[in-house]
């Protein structure tokens, strides 16, 4: 029996409520199978942490804060970066397996979306090319639910998606209870969110009121829907209702937001000068309202992936158990796989863990299904309904508190010392 | 012994979490004194229901709703509203005391801020010049904290801030989170706090890490400072930490925002043009950052005054307990007082409910304790600190869940039948 190896485990992209409990299911996984695996580090800061050789050893954390990664949100336990390892970086990729190699990591669980599959996939073949055995899974997350085929056959839903569909639900049931009980000061309410090319987060303020008892409007980015189109809905909900709810990506096309595009040409929708809540609020404002008063906006912004109190029970646990998952088929089925959540057929909600190649996934692309946007483009299906619903659980997460505030997880600095010369990624320098 | 007489209970102004405790409170304060009080009514949305004469029956309605109550936000229950009396507004004093009279009416609570408990008064003063024998008393709320004096004599908190600091407390711990492990995407976030006077709604953050460890900044609109100032403290704290989180006042002096003015000539806030963490987003974008990446902003807008599972269970206790007190001040002392809540001396948290004179109360205005600003006027002392970590309380409340969505009351639409004329309110006309 050959040695056990060592693991680096590391995150991408944006937080979610659950991230750190997959983290917690890749470290419980591995420490379930003490021959296989060695000594457990995660990149400190996502795959820039592996190129800077900053690798935190979680093996080494005290249990405490190990169990309290569960509840703990978004990426302060070991961060996550949104560096992109682009196709030409091949420094960046001859980089990692030198760290690889340097540290003797034999596992690579890398977190994220489709484009974290995609990097997750070619550092295996360079690995493969560079004589370096290394098994490499991914493990799922994205709060977009944007991973996947659009026939939801790769993954039913992602990690991290429950929870900001929740965040949704419970959101809007706060708001209505405001907006039902104020008279005419702001008989429109604009809630601006997140998920700029795919509608599933917006959609998910519908589970606030399945009956369709609130004056409600969802406007998805897909909703190919004007400005002038909006207003003229919320004016005729104003008509029969007095007040309006309005939940809207912030990809929904309203002109120039003056976005502003970061050092690698991406767009920085967060920065950007102008949003399209205070758009809409303005917009409706200048129009003229159907009714007494005017509107506002309420633009809950990163809240919504980072809130941990409105995690949804469900997702935690997935997340911890795909975490797991990962670990299962790097030991059984080896690596060029990402751990997936399929849900079984039948009126109950039950998924199962299975194992779909990186590449498949990498070369994917979700798009919320058209037969889910309602007739009148302002609202979404009940099919929606039924596949969303279950994702956000039945009851709230406990959040343990110490002196009235949230006790997070808190890892002690301890890394893995420095074998290599200093390197600086490609893309900062 | 005389016989029973009945009761309008009516709420005033901006929701908070707790409102429907003092309901509530109010509710089980008359129950205790079976002969001493008849029906108890809500105006329907406030001082308005009372003028037009829409009474809700509140003894009417079912156990569970009532108790619900006490987990149900905002004011959707028998709605709040902004109508203001303006003391020449001398017919819809009149119609009060005419529809008080018509409904055997003699008992009046009256929930809110300094202006409501001037109304309160007012109404007091004529009712007894009229010859309607009417006991009238206000049950404190406001999310500012702004109602008393400065120097904490006439009430130490109003019910609601807790909730509020509780919410700005535990939404910077997840922020900072986030803001700690993504690298240099969004190394600044900017948000936007309520209070547009007073600063006890932004200075609450200091609750999310009172061992000042987070690079953490608080612009109240009292701070005295400009964009440039602030600026300037972002890119110093960018320069030692490499991030930072930025809580400013919605009333922090940016400049036009472009505000709006309602049919009473007051500023609508929330209707602005553009919002004050805008602007601070896009001047320090401007102007350049000391690190890589943007700024970017979220502005939770009125989801901190109806956030339920953010409450206080200190301040859901205490507005509970503040309702039942205004009650037995009717019976034991008659009209003309706010109950109130006064901290006892000592190093221990405890208060005691007490009453002050609604005139003394109507006549005083409280601002932010000037010494509790930091000398750097972008922090807040340890003595703010102490006063209002005991707010936040210590665990989460219990807020029930049905099929994965909050459980409000609903309160049946149960009226007193209309005795008078209809009537349309002067400020209406």
């Amino acid at each position: 029996m050959s040695k056990a190896r060592n693991v680096v485990v590391a995150q991408s992209g944006g937080p979610t409520p659950v991230i750190n409990a997959s983290l917690r299911g890749v470290v419980d996984g591995c420490r379930a199978y003490p021959g296989i695996f060695g000594t457990i580090y995660a990149g400190y800061h996502g795959i820039e942490g592996v190129l800077k050789e900053e690798l935190l050893d979680l093996s080494a954390q005290p249990e405490e804060e190990l169990c309290l990664l569960s509840t703990t949100p978004a990426a302060g336990a070991i961060g996550t970066c949104r560096y992109k390892l682009q196709a030409q970086q091949q420094e960046d990729f001859e980089r990692i397996i030198e760290v690889f190699r340097a540290h003797d990591i034999g596992y690579f669980f890398y977190n994220g979306g489709n484009d974290s599959m995609d990097t997750a996939h070619k550092v295996a073949e360079l690995a493969a090319a560079r004589g370096l055995e290394l098994v490499v899974v991914g493990v799922p997350k994205t709060i977009d639910n944007d991973v996947g085929d659009p026939e939801f056959r790769l993954i039913d839903h992602t990690p991290g998606y429950g929870s900001v569909a929740r965040y949704w639900a419970l959101t809007v049931q706060n708001a209505n209870e405001e907006n039902a009980g104020s008279c005419p000061a702001d008989p429109v309410l604009v809630m601006q969110a997140m998920g700029r090319k795919i509608g599933f987060i917006p959609a998910a303020a519908r589970l606030a009121d399945p009956g369709r008892e609130m004056p409600l409007l969802i406007a998805l980015a897909e909703s190919g829907l004007t400005l002038a189109d909006l207003a003229d809905a919320v004016n005729d909900i104003l008509r029969r209702r007095g007040r309006c709810l309005l939940v809207i990506s912030e990809g929904f096309p309203v002109g120039d937001l003056g976005e502003r595009r970061d050092s690698f040409g991406h767009t920085e929708f967060g920065a950007s000068a102008l949003t399209v809540e205070r758009v809409v609020v303005n917009y409706l404002n200048r129009v003229g309202l159907a009714a007494q008063g005017s509107a506002r906006g309420n633009m809950p912004g990163t809240d919504q992936r980072h809130n941990m109190i409105y995690a949804s029970t469900v997702d935690l646990e997935e997340a911890y158990r795909v975490g797991q998952k990962a670990v299962q088929i790097a030991v059984k089925e080896g690596g060029g796989y990402m751990a997936t959540i399929l849900r079984e057929p039948g009126p109950l909600y039950n998924v199962r863990y299975d194992k779909v190649p990186l590449e498949q996934v990498a070369n994917s692309e979700r798009r919320f299904p058209p037969t889910w946007i309602a007739a009148d483009r302002l609202d979404v299906s009940d099919e929606f309904v039924r596949y969303a619903r279950p994702l956000i659980g039945e009851g709230w997460p406990a959040i343990p508190l110490i002196d009235g505030r949230q006790r997070f997880a808190r890892l002690r600095p301890l890394f893995a010392g420095q074998k290599l010369p200093p390197y600086v990624p490609q893309a900062r320098r």
